[in-house]
C-alpha cells in the first residue's frame, strides 16, 4: 500500500547558536537557509515547498524569512511541536518528496529565545503542573533521582555527560560553549533543581538551521553530496506508564521502536547519535531509550567512554543541547546538519571515524504542562 | 512519479462560532472532535495521525486538546500559517493518507480570539505596514476603493455580500449571527475603514472544528457517508503583481489555477462554495480569482444573484466568515464541514440543491504584515 520514494539531504546550514539579541528570527534564519542551498547546489527558485520549525517565531515566520531570500509562490508551512518542532518540519518535508508531490524541498528551524525576556520556557496559563512548579528543570532533577535509587547512577556520571559534550563542541565553531569543563566545575556550578547544578542543563540561545532535501534519485543532479533519509518516525501522547517509572521515557522507547523496525536496523548499527540532551539525565535516559545499552546501563555506558566521539557509540559529537545550545525551534533541523555532515565525513576535529549509520533523537515535552508533545527520530546513511 | 490514493472525509463536527470567554480553547475543541469521530463511526483508538490548526492556541496544543479524549501515542503536529492554519492542518492529514503512510487521520482547528482581550489581530513587532496602520481592514478597504475606480463597483454590490451571507447563516446553528441584514443596516454600521462599515467585516469569536479523512478505498467500512477530496493545493508567497494591481489576489489566482489542474475541472463544474470572506471587497475580488466571473465582474455577479443558495455559484451557504464567523485556526477546517455537509446534502434551509462538486477556499495574509502566507484550496465531490 505504502509506496514512498527515497529521500536525500543534499544540502545543510546552520548559524551560531548564542545570546544574540541584535539579531531578529528573521536575520538569524535566513543565512542558515542560503547556506543549505549553496552546498546543495540549489537555486531559491528549485525549492518546490519549505517547512518552518519554531515555537515562539510568531505567525507566518516561514514566509517572513523565505520572502526576503526570493522563494515565495510555492506551499510554506510553519509547524510547532515544542523541542521537536524543527525535526517535525523536517518530517513532513521529507514525507513530501517520499509521496512524490515535490522532488526538493526546504526545512528550517528557527528560535530567538532571548526575546523571551531570559525567563524559563513559557508555559500555558492554567497548567496544573507549572503553576505548582513542575518545570522542565525540576521535572528531569526528579527524573535524575529516581534513576539514581532504582540503579545506583551517581551524579558523578551524569557530570561526565556534559564534560563530554563541552569537550565535544570545543571543535564546533557554531556552538554556544566553546570550552572545556572539568567534572568539578559541572558538579559545582550553580545549583537549580537539585542534583542538576547549572552545567546539566542547556543553556537559552538564539539560532536557526535548514536542509534542503531532494528525492534520492534526483540528488545526484545537485553538488551537495547526498545523505539518504533511512527512516522517519514522530510519536506524541502520554506516557503508557505515566508516572510509574519515570526513569524510562516511554514515547522514546515507542518511537525507536518504530524507527527500528522502519530502518530494518537495530542499535548496534548506528554510528553515530545526536540525542535530545536538554539535561545530562536526558541523555543518559535516552541511551536506555534508544538501545545503546540497557535501562539502567546508561551510567556505565559513560564510564565506559562508550558514547565520547573515539568510543562505541559516539553520542552528541556536535556537543548537543548542552554545549552546542538549543533555541527550541532550530534544535531538531540542526541535529540533521550535525549527522549530515558526520556521514559525509566533514566535521573535523569532532568528526566520528568511519560514521555510515546517523540518528538524530529528539523529544519535544517532558511532563509539565507539554503532555509529551511529540518524539521524532530519524535515521540517515551514506 | 505522483502515485497518491484517494481520499475522503468520512466524518466532520464543528463548536458554535461566538465570544465564549468561559471555554478554554481546549473545551472548545474536544466536542467538535468527539462529535466528528462519532459521526465517521470511527474510535479514537483507531485515528492514526492529528493535525491541528491553530494561530494563537500556545505550544503543543493538539497534544493537550486530544490527550483528554483518549488520542494518544500517534504522530500530532501543530500547524500555523495564519488564517489558513485549519485548512493547512488539512492539507498535511491529507497527505499523509494520499501518501499511504497512515489509513485514518483527524484534521481539527481552534481559536480562542476573546483570550486576546478583544483587540486587533495581533502583528508582529517592528512590521512596518504594521506600524503605519496598514493593518487588515485597511488593506480590503483599498482593495474596495480600488475596485470602485477600476471597475464601477459600488458600496451597495459590496453590501449585497454580507446581507446574503447573514441571510443564509440564519439557518445555520452554529453561526455567530444568526439574523438577517437589510442592505441599509449594512451601509449604517459603524464606519471601521472607509468605505467598510462594521457589518462589512467578519467578527472576532471562538470556535473549533474538525474532520475525520479516511482512504476512499476503506472509507466504506465506517459508518459516515464520504465525501471525496478531488483536488488539495497550498501556495505562499508575495503577490507577483505586488501593489501593482491590488483588486488581484495573485495568490488565489495561483492557487485556483493549480487546483483546477489538479482536480481536471473548471470553475463551471463547482456547484457549492465557501470563499474566505473576512470583508465583502475579499469574496467578490476571489469570485473573480476562483474564476466565477471574468475580472471586474464580481459587482455584477452579485447583482444578478448568482451567489445565492438558489443561484448558478452558491457561495458562503453558511454565512461565511463573514456571519458563521471567523475563530481563526478554526475557519478554514469549518469550510470543509460544510460542504462536506453539502455534498451529503444534510444542509437543511440553506442546501444547495442537487450540489455534487465543492469547494473551499481559505486564504491567510493580506499585505500587511502577514506576506501572503498561504491561500488553501480544495475540491471535494460526493
Amino acid at each position: 500500500m505504502v509506496s514512498l520514494r527515497g529521500v536525500s539531504v543534499i544540502g545543510a546550514g546552520m548559524s551560531r547558536f548564542a545570546k544574540q539579541p541584535e539579531l531578529s528570527i528573521i536575520d538569524l534564519a535566513q543565512p542558515p537557509i542560503l547556506d543549505a542551498l549553496e552546498d546543495a547546489g540549489v537555486t531559491p527558485g528549485q525549492v518546490q515547498a519549505a517547512y518552518c520549525g519554531s515555537v515562539f517565531g510568531g505567525s507566518g515566520l516561514g514566509q517572513k524569512v523565505l520572502k526576503g531570500i526570493g522563494i515565495s509562490g510555492i506551499p510554506i508551512l510553519n509547524l510547532e511541536n515544542a523541542c521537536s518542532s524543527g525535526s517535525s518540519a523536517f518530517r513532513e518535508a521529507w514525507l513530501a518528496v517520499a509521496s512524490g508531490i515535490h522532488d526538493v524541498t526546504l526545512a528550517f528551524g528557527a528560535e530567538k529565545l532571548t526575546a523571551l525576556g531570559g525567563g524559563a520556557y513559557p508555559l500555558g496559563e492554567g497548567d496544573i503542573e507549572a503553576d505548582q512548579g513542575i518545570l522542565m528543570p525540576a521535572v528531569y532533577a526528579m527524573r535524575a533521582r529516581r534513576h539514581m535509587t532504582e540503579y545506583g547512577t551517581t551524579i558523578e556520571q551524569l557530570a561526565k555527560i556534559a564534560v563530554k559534550n563541552h569537550s565535544n563542541s570545543v571543535h564546533n565553531a557554531q556552538a554556544q560553549y566553546q570550552r572545556e569543563y572539568t567534572l568539578e566545575e559541572v558538579l559545582n556550578s550553580r545549583m537549580v533543581a537539585d542534583p542538576l547544578t547549572l552545567l546539566h542543563c542547556c543553556p537559552t540561545g538564539d539560532g536557526a538551521a535548514a536542509v534542503v532535501l531532494a528525492a534520492t534519485e534526483f540528488a545526484d543532479r545537485f553538488h551537495g553530496k547526498p545523505v539518504k533519509v533511512r527512516a522517519s518516525v514522530l510519536q506524541s501522547g502520554l506516557f503508557k506508564n505515566d508516572f510509574r517509572d519515570m526513569t524510562k521515557s516511554d514515547l522514546s522507547y515507542r518511537a525507536a521502536a518504530a524507527v527500528y523496525e522502519m530502518a530494518g536496523l537495530g542499535p548496534e548499527d548506528i554510528d553515530v547519535a545526536e540525542v535530545h540532551d536538554a539535561f545530562t539525565i536526558g541523555e543518559l535516559m535516552y541511551y536506555e531509550a534508544l538501545g545503546f545499552c540497557a535501562p539502567g546501563e546508561g551510567g556505565r555506558l559513560i564510564d565506559e567512554g562508550a558514547t565520547e566521539i573515539t568510543g562505541r557509540i559516539p553520542v552528541n559529537p556536535s556537543g548537543g543541547l548542552l554545549s552546542k545550545g538549543h533555541p527550541v525551534g532550530a534544535t531538531g533541523v540542526a541535529q540533521i546538519v550535525e549527522i549530515t555532515g558526520q556521514l559525509r565525513g566533514t566535521c573535523g576535529r569532532r568528526q566520528v571515524a568511519g560514521a555510515r549509520i546517523g540518528m538524530t533523537h529528539c523529544t519535544g515535552g517532558g511532563v509539565a504542562g507539554f503532555d509529551h508533545i511529540a518524539c521524532t527520530i530519524h535515521v540517515f546513511e551514506q
